[in-house]
């Protein structure tokens, strides 16, 4: 088999898992409790706090652990303009967001926010100069992921926090793609708020962070008995927390020499299939693009029947970001890349990881042309073509 | 070692952690992929739903997962109350609730709505004719636990259930701490909303469960890709809810037997500490209580200072939720309950789990007279008496 869906599924380390089983048998106390037991895991949780901070070069006690990046999207724009609506009601956001960005915008929209949603180029890249015409005396909020898990275009983030700070806007960054791929550093971001994700650097699902920068004040969404400085309420997932920060550190220590050899293999995929397979066309920034993402659209097929093709090979894809594959729309980030809905239904998406060898894509290449070409033979369109 | 905390922190079940394990390392397909392996994994998602289900006595795909019990409780409340707001504006909730609840209904209050707390006897039984009385045509919600997880007193819920049927309100029950200890049937409860916790049935933290019955609209507070039918968004934590459903096919098959277990060890810490010290009091209700809850207040000392020095001899119990240990104040259930600041300053809590053996009890009593003694003849108040 050879599994090029990263993006949407991660397998957890076994060091990962390693390190948490302990605190599923053993080291049970929960983090509020008084007694030793306690202590101990509150510990874990200030060590696995201090971990993940360091990964995006955090300072001490500024991440918040919530359920996942979802929760953490929600969290931070949905939390921060409830909580500082007096300052404004409107937002900036790109309009190649994650849904969980996208739909707390819209949330906001129904409260009483104005959002502007930036367009970006054919690339995926947020066009700078609307988003800082854009900008208006009761903004507060702008928010743009670091880059995009569907095309994987790295946005000019250090540009945009720039502006941000010049207007004296909040800035929150979505790191769920980016992290443990490509340097995330909430300094040079010039960040108030960033989004992490556990499983995109190989730590449990349910589990996700978001760093708060000392001063930024939110509103939490889900209350209860005052955990994580009163910002999420719920008893804190230690075990999964704990394998969060090991991950973390693993990444810390290990990525950037993985990211260099994706990058090969992405370079090698784009390269063969673009030439082996004709009318294929990249989607995304030819060169601003995360090393472990190929995105490329074929004429004359429809990418579900392409991914489903593939399946039965052993071959596993996507046609888009997982979460949005709900609803029979087109991906709103091709779209928003100016392509046609049939472009946009022609994509399939590779997302490469540390499982991945030369050996997949040579399995990927015997594989996807022959599909390809079956399926456009049972194309009306193709056929009138040629 | 003598854990007596199951309440705030439970260890899981070791066939538990082998169901989930698969889910971490190789079934790693996102449930919204399209390929087999995305599959797979809804299918384990369906699966756990099930198995959840089948413990309440609930139907088919009537379970929404959430992170945990708390995310549960307000997802109930808030999404309850916002979504059917036109109806009207008036909750009815216990004044011993877990502050998730309490603080759900705050934040509704600072959204306009109004909110009756009913107040509780003296051993924690929601006065029934005062919730009756409260009702108004505007009420649209009645939330009421099971049973407390601090007192451990089980609340009179089919006659709740009967109330808000009579009169076409909504009801929402927390059964946090009675599921897996007593039954928990959402037909003879006749409950539209139910919370449920995976870790307090040796699940996994981080999980946990919202019943919804049909025809019950809620909004949802994370928003994103529209997973769990568009109620909770985000990426489902596959291995924990796996996990999860795990745990409630144990717990259906086992629960009875240890429940009767638990009861017989639960009587004789009461008698014993009862009788073996002076001025001990039980705290909540003497038969209509949770078969693993002993909470037991002392004249004269504080439940910290005992909770410390009981802990340097390896016995951990609490002094009340560990939700609520955060703040200085006293236990808001133990106040509801008519007791004295002092009184409920000087309660503890201990909580029995699978892993309570009888000699876990000898220990106990060999070490809380003796503590209690000692502690008592440093208070001045305590002196002055004798």
């Amino acid at each position: 088999m050879a599994y090029f869906d990263y993006a949407n599924g991660c397998p957890v380390d076994e060091r990962v898992i390693e390190a948490m089983l302990p605190y599923m048998t053993d080291e049970i106390g929960n983090p509020s409790s008084v007694h030793s037991m306690g202590l101990k895991a509150r510990k874990a949780l200030d060590e696995a706090r201090d971990r993940v901070s360091d990964l995006i070069n955090g300072k001490e006690g500024d991440i918040i652990f919530t359920s996942g990046a979802t929760e953490a999207n929600n969290l931070a724009i949905i939390g921060y303009s409830m909580r500082n609506k007096r300052k404004g009601d409107h937002i900036i956001v790109s309009s190649i967001e994650h849904m969980s960005v996208i739909n707390s915008c819209k949330f906001l929209q129904k409260n009483g926010f104005e959002v502007s949603y930036i367009p970006v180029d054919r690339n995926g890249v947020v066009r700078i100069e609307e988003l800082e015409n854009s900008i208006r005396k009761e903004t507060i909020l702008i928010t743009v992921q670091h880059a995009n898990g569907e095309i994987g275009t790295i946005q000019p983030i250090e540009e945009i926090g720039k502006i941000a700070k010049e207007y004296d806007i909040a800035f929150h960054v979505d790191a769920t793609a980016s992290l443990g791929k490509i340097e995330v550093d909430v300094e040079r971001m010039g960040a108030d708020l960033v989004t992490l994700s556990s499983n995109d650097i190989y730590g449990p699902r349910g589990v996700g962070g978001l760093f708060i920068r000392k001063g930024v004040r939110i509103q939490p969404i889900i209350v209860g008995g005052g955990q994580e400085k009163g910002y999420r309420s719920g008893t804190e997932n230690v075990a999964g927390i704990v394998g969060f920060g090991e991950a973390a550190e693993i990444t810390e220590e290990e990525y950037r020499e993985e990211a260099k050899r994706e990058e090969k293999l992405r370079d090698e995929m784009i390269e063969r299939i673009l030439d082996g397979i004709e009318e294929s066309y990249l989607n995304g920034h030819p060169e601003l693009r995360l090393p472990n993402n190929v995105n490329v659209r074929f004429s004359f097929v429809e990418g579900e029947s392409l991914v489903l093709s593939l399946d039965m090979e052993g071959i596993y894809v996507s046609t888009a970001s997982a979460c949005t594959s709900k609803t029979l729309e087109p991906s709103h980030v091709l779209i928003a890349c100016g392509l046609k809905h049939e472009e946009a239904h022609g994509s399939l998406l590779f997302t490469l990881g540390r499982g991945n060898k030369e050996e997949d894509v040579d399995r990927l290449m015997e594989a996807l042309p022959r599909v390809v070409e079956r399926l456009r033979m049972m194309s009306p369109l193709y056929k009138k073509k040629s």
